[in-house]
């Protein structure tokens, strides 16, 4: 059973009151709790070793990847992450040292995005290091730009590079914080997500939020990672740079659509706002449900039905 | 190095903004996130498959102890909980029936106080379960009852029974709420905490957190619960009812000073509003530092300087 499975099967079991905006489902939950002009994002996050970190990871970029792994969620709401509480699983004997080291990894990250520390609580984990980061976030009244609103048409654009993000990329990545918000600002995008599952798998989970649509994505206008083109050259388990580019996941980039008489300015406006970060337009929203990929040469090919789970398979 | 001492390291390198109200070292965290006449409370807290629960622990329990705890911090402020998230680490090949099970009873309990739970999340924990709640929740503005206003001459008081607390309650305890929020609304304490490491240690808290005040308790004072009389009584690992009243924890009853002029009207006001609930006066804050029990056989006995760790070595 995939974690997509598992929510739908859960969420007629969670109550709801007056101030859930949306609940489970999207990158944040969306709450109203009575502050004038602005609705309250909250999510949590959290990291096993072994899993999304290994034992030889540097403690300072495992705490800055935990927070920045919230931070990126509240972006793709196009919001601002405002306070932060940190729970920490301890292994007997865990060296106090690595405990601050991990703190100051986080805190270095929150104090650039003028997100508070309120605290958190330690317990022991036995055999392996868990950290889980609750955050809040702030966004203007009916701002919050969801997974839910693609629409027929719709141009898919991405920023950034994809594919190879365990070179590094993964645990030194900048939440697209400014950009999400400027985004939501000037553009109002139909819906948005930050690529943690892989291009494919979290188009795919906008696709499915928004009713069942489609996607057609056009193979030479993906933003390779050189990451990803160094691995496919290289290695006993490299696997093509496209394949790399839509399934890797943990790139943390902003996938969102918007309407394709926009895209053309859109693309011309964050030039001159973000010369430095790549954006691409990557293809166009369809009827026909599940993402194909067109190839100029051998034409078009489904990538993904149900997400990263089906096409790793 | 206790958590006391990790969290006292920690303090410093939490990075802050105008949001925070109260920070590290209370109850929950105290936000003022902008809405009219309200503080925001915020915090979180992990259980651990084999440190807070079995793995013969019923997963509906399981779920329920875990609000339950966060609930009854926010009753330790006075406030009200609105909305939970819920944090998830599974084993490979948890059963999904499980998972709904330890779910329901979560949304049971948070029906009952009118606590949505707005999404969360799952990951991969390899040798055993840990679950992590994130809640919010609600207070008048300068409303929260902290653990820092302790005061000389104070009278100590503790809602229901202590110790023997692993015999059941728990599993299956009521978070104080209703309490918690009459006594803030009615008696202003002007400490409260609630008790998870044992009376003795979690006053320990408050009286550190009040500039470093002490307390004397009065030993036939102590709501000793049967449980506790029970295990004194029979077992190997048998330790005497009133060191359970002190040290056990998890009894999640609520600890409160109020000025001792206040003390009878309160205890007679309560019998009417919760004539369920055992309320006893247990004592007095007084300047000589540390937790001392006053016998009226033996005298006056230090129980603890730092808390429950000292105590129980």
């Amino acid at each position: 059973m995939t974690e997509f499975q598992l929510i739908e099967r859960l969420k007629p079991l969670l109550p709801a009151n007056a101030c859930v905006v949306v609940g489970a489902g999207d990158d944040c939950a969306v709450l109203d709790t009575g502050t004038p002009g602005a609705h309250t994002l909250f999510k949590t996050d959290a990291m096993v070793e072994g899993i999304h970190f290994t034992p030889e990871t540097p403690p300072e970029k495992i705490g800055r990847k935990a927070l920045a792994r919230c931070l990126s969620d509240v972006a793709a709401m196009g919001g601002s992450p405002t306070v932060a509480l940190v729970t920490l699983g301890l292994p007997p004997g865990f060296d106090p040292e690595r405990v601050s080291a991990l703190y100051r990894g986080m805190a270095d990250l929150a104090s650039r995005h003028s997100v508070a520390i309120a605290g958190g609580e330690t317990t022991t984990s036995p055999e392996r290091l868990f950290l889980s980061i609750a955050l809040l976030g702030s966004v203007p009244a009916g701002g919050a730009v969801l997974r839910s609103g693609a629409r027929l048409g719709d141009a898919i654009l991405v920023t950034g590079e994809l594919g190879g993000s365990l070179d590094g990329w993964h645990l030194d990545f900048e939440p697209r914080l400014d950009e999400g918000r400027w985004l939501a600002r000037e553009f109002s995008p139909h819906a948005m997500i930050d690529v943690s599952d892989g291009l494919a798998g979290d188009l795919g989970h906008v696709l499915r939020a928004s009713g069942g649509l489609g996607a057609e994505l056009f193979k030479p206008a993906l933003p390779v990672s050189r990451a990803a083109k160094v691995r496919a050259r290289t290695g006993d388990l490299a696997k093509p740079a496209v394949a790399a580019a839509l399934t890797d996941g943990e790139d943390f980039e902003l996938l969102f659509t918007v309407a394709s008489a926009d895209a053309v300015r859109l693309l011309d406006a964050w030039k001159r706002r973000f010369p430095g970060v790549r954006l691409s337009c990557v293809g166009r929203v369809q009827e026909r449900p599940g993402v194909w990929l067109r190839d100029p040469r051998s034409g078009l090919q489904p990538v993904a039905a149900g997400g990263y789970e089906h096409f790793a398979s």
